[in-house]
């Protein structure tokens, strides 16, 4: 498996463990159920990349760690909506009860709703910077979660329209791609660039599909252990993935020819692209 | 029934009415599930209470109409999932069927995800003036809908922590309570004081209280059809609320009382108080 920049994955950990929300007991066990979803461990691959690309832009990235943070916050949302019974009704994650196991399905819906809130606070409160440049950076997270992002996303998953490429393609840009994006794009507008921002929009942009290409081939290939949660899942909900419209072969040299558009995208940005790369390297290797 | 500041709901109405959240076909049933929600009338309350907090403060009201907006898209995403099933599992709404009746469980969820979104998101673009005061307003949005706000408030409501009168305080503080003050600080954070902030809050925080109980009492005393619910809901789930805790006449009391308080924040408060004064005599006065 590819390298991966630890110490920002450590920066961003340590953050989230040190987060607090409740300032009551009446509220400490809703609190709970948010943590219980967020300390999950994961690569921390969105606010990663916020990190990422503030070194990238030569800035430190503990600067954006506020906005890195609310982006994980909002992915871990997501995933306890995601998996709730009137969803995909999943029962495991990350090898763990879900939410909605362990916590009861109400509890689950307020932790998801709770995050999202707590996201959105903890940037305005925390984040420093010009106060342009923050609400700038709201604006990039919000836009990447509402209909035209990841909440679209998962409309279009539930709803099931998208059994040709071009519908699965939006559905993954929405659902997976635009929050991805965002987590790039809220550390360019808070550092700012003094160039060209397309090539990291292109990163961006093609590093949410290699995102979900693999995932679809993993989900095939990949072992419930390695996973955290049984394999086969798209299948047995009957999801239209990479795998299905195209073969598991097929799938792989479009992960591949999406690995070297994201690389070829790097080759563009001035800078200190390395953890960048990283990042790009790991989402195609990795096994789980 | 008081009179009420309709020259501001209009504003409201015509401006929720002219939002659009999905520029695609595929999400476009998303969107009519969230209009489907938004647009059922009602008072508009918390966007009124905000356009008559810029109108006191000598502010074009019009000029805080998307916060005020934001407002209302949080208020209706709140009500969709309080009816969840997994919630208060209630089946009417102003008359009509909920959400998850309607749509499904798993688009009503969407719906109020994205409802919430897609509020942070029109602040941020829609909303004009300086960006630290916009931020401001955002801040003040996302901090009464999280852990210490509405959602917070809806955990305690769920898992039944109020058997004594300073836990329902606490739990209508926070469910209701923070939005509502909200939607007065919001304005205030937006347009600005010269002076003295204090008996804004001070009204802001007793308006909230003086609604719960006028709610706690037209559950008892209220027909099915002012209601648009089935009336009596409170006691079938078992609630502790102002009337069962206190007595019908007691609460009457206490809502005068606090009927008073907001009435005499008011008289501290320099410039044009009279919408203001108008909506807290309906909250008072309504019948639904």
């Amino acid at each position: 498996m590819a390298a991966y920049p630890e110490d920002l994955r450590e920066l961003v950990e340590a953050h989230l463990d040190r987060l607090s929300y409740s300032p009551r007991p009446q509220t400490s066990g809703l609190e709970e159920a948010m943590r219980y979803s967020l300390l999950a461990g994961g690569k921390r691959i969105r606010p990663v990349l916020c990190l990422a690309t503030a070194r990238a832009l030569g800035a430190d990235p503990a600067a954006v760690l506020p906005t890195a943070a609310a982006l994980e916050l909002i992915h871990t949302y997501s995933l306890i909506h995601d998996d709730l019974p009137a969803m995909d009704d999943d029962e495991l994650r990350r090898g763990r009860p879900t939410s909605h196991v362990a916590h009861g399905e109400d509890v689950a819906i307020l932790a998801g709703d709770a995050l999202f809130a707590e996201a959105i606070r903890l940037v305005c409160e925390l984040q420093e910077g010009e106060p342009a440049r923050i609400l700038g950076a709201v604006r990039e997270i919000a836009a990447a979660t509402g209909v035209d992002g990841m909440v679209g996303g998962q409309y279009v998953d539930v709803t099931g329209a998208r059994a040709d490429p071009e519908s699965l393609r939006l559905l993954h840009s929405l659902k997976t791609g635009r929050l991805i994006a965002a987590s790039i794009c809220s550390a360019l507008v808070l550092v700012g660039t003094d160039g060209d921002e397309e090539p990291y929009r292109r990163f961006a942009a093609e590093l949410g599909i290699l995102f979900q290409i693999v995932d679809d081939i993993l989900d095939v290939t990949g072992s419930d252990e390695e996973l955290g949660k049984p394999h086969g899942s798209d299948e047995r909900h009957g999801k239209v993935t990479y795998v299905s419209l195209f073969g598991l072969e097929r799938a792989r040299e479009l992960a591949n020819a999406s690995h070297e558009e994201a690389t070829q995208a790097l080759n563009d940005v001035p800078g200190d692209v390395s953890s960048l790369r990283q990042i790009a390297d790991f989402i195609y290797t990795r096994q789980s």
